[in-house]
């Protein structure tokens, strides 16, 4: 299938994820223009600069004037304010989606744009694309970051059909695989294979000893890697997700708990079994 | 300081750690010939193969006769026993160091080499090279390995300065900067720099339910990275350092629970706080 050419795709937030979109939607000829927005003006120049947008501008309304599709990028805190004043000021019958890191509060706080015959036919369907790092701002942009990289998207049971294809067709557009689940879902397994992952390199990092810290070798930097990421935009996906951070964190508190009952114990068999399962599962996640 | 060229060096165990070695000092010209002794023939004739030895055998006694050097990379479980067994077979006067990731039980073993007038002149000082990662065998040695990295050195008190400054400068003239520090304080610090994130991202793995893993990210890759290396290797490393492993395993969880605390109790400004700690010390450790 030829991927849609969009008229004017506006980006909201030209961070890493929005200005990495941008980048691939002009050098995949996907959109005739790309406006970004943004509160900093150095984001909005830099995003530029690399090729990632063609216009820039602070203000929303004005941003997204004359966009058939428009892509939030911005904290998960600000999403559902800039996707409501996004869907006043757009063309009429545009799509809009985001790329936020938590779903259900999002998407059920844009519920009347998840339906049949929404406000000024505007629609919105939530996505989150799993291509994020520890680095962030639009000069870590890269054209190719959705490349086979899975985008969760999370229609509401009353999403029309046609919405939650032309969503995965733009993303699917950008070179990534989709994958469509409900937001709670979405949220729940997230919980498990990011937030908790993000929540423990916090800790452990936080929990080595200053003065260890010449001793810290490849396994300590790898394990704790992702928690350089911006502590503000991680505070908004927890405070957005408690509820099944909290009973993943419990999941693996019990694993831990295990782990240490066997060293406690001398129990090696135990410990042995328990270190192989982990190889196994991490063998089975490839590189 | 020209660097020591060595007659002979024999390494016992030639896998990612020996097999470095190795090709650190063919490359170097630092030895006249180097002997590779193991169990497993296929791990000899690649490591005969890439380069890292000139000459292999699977019998430690002949292997290490002649040697004025000789490294131990097996196992730590084994170590202490290939020491004393080298010790009576290779050069009087030799130098004999290991590799091992535990250093308090095994230098406690060899206490007799760690003195003035040990048995056949052969002295013995450990050392613990910071540069292992989760994969492993001869076939992912590298000549450059211990370039840049920390080896630590491990003496007791009686052990003579000549003896460890000749192992320092053997490190040394690999590449690699050393720090001296006594086999219990080296334990207690690798503890919270080393084995307990083993344990956390060995646990995580293992706590992550098999239906999520489509939706991996690179963060729960990196998290869990190291939980891919040997399970039996890595039981050895927590049996020989239980205790020191289960106190940092403490402080961690202590950390963890604080972060449950705050997210439980919807404490954003704790949570920030945390988060912010993490990043703080994750930036100050590098790349």
């Amino acid at each position: 299938m030829r991927p849609m050419k969009r008229d004017m795709v506006a980006i909201i937030g030209v961070g890493l994820i929005g200005g990495s979109i941008g980048l691939a939607l002009r050098r995949r000829q996907l959109a005739g223009r790309v406006v970004g927005i943004g509160r900093s003006r150095d984001s909005l120049e830099t995003a530029r600069r690399i090729g990632a947008v063609d216009e820039i501008t602070t203000d929303v309304a004005k941003g997204v004037a004359g966009a058939d599709l428009v892509v939030v990028c911005t904290p998960v805190g600000r999403i559902v304010e800039h996707v409501r004043l996004a869907a006043e000021h757009c063309r009429e019958g545009a799509l809009i989606t985001d790329a936020g890191s938590t779903k259900a509060q999002i998407v059920r706080g844009l519920r009347r744009f998840s339906q049949k015959n929404p406000p000024r036919g505007v629609r919105f369907v939530g996505s989150h694309p799993l291509a994020g790092s520890e680095r962030s701002g639009p000069a870590e942009a890269q054209a190719d970051l959705f490349v086979d990289h899975v985008v969760v998207v999370t229609p509401l049971r009353s999403t029309p059909a046609g919405d939650i294809a032309e969503v995965r067709e733009f993303w699917e557009s950008l070179g990534a695989r989709t994958v469509t689940m409900s937001p709670s879902q979405h949220d729940r397994a997230l919980a498990a294979t990011s937030h908790v992952p993000h929540l423990v390199a916090a800790a452990l990092s936080a929990s080595v000893p200053e003065a260890y810290r010449e001793l810290a070798a490849g396994g300590l930097r790898d394990t704790t890697r992702i928690a350089a990421g911006d502590p503000e935009l991680w505070r908004q996906i927890f405070s957005t997700n408690r509820r099944d951070v909290l009973r993943s964190l419990q999941r693996f508190q019990k694993t831990l708990r295990t782990f240490q009952q066997a060293l406690r114990s001398d129990q090696d068999g135990r410990l042995a079994k328990l270190l192989a399962k982990g190889k196994k599962h991490r063998d089975a996640l490839g590189n």
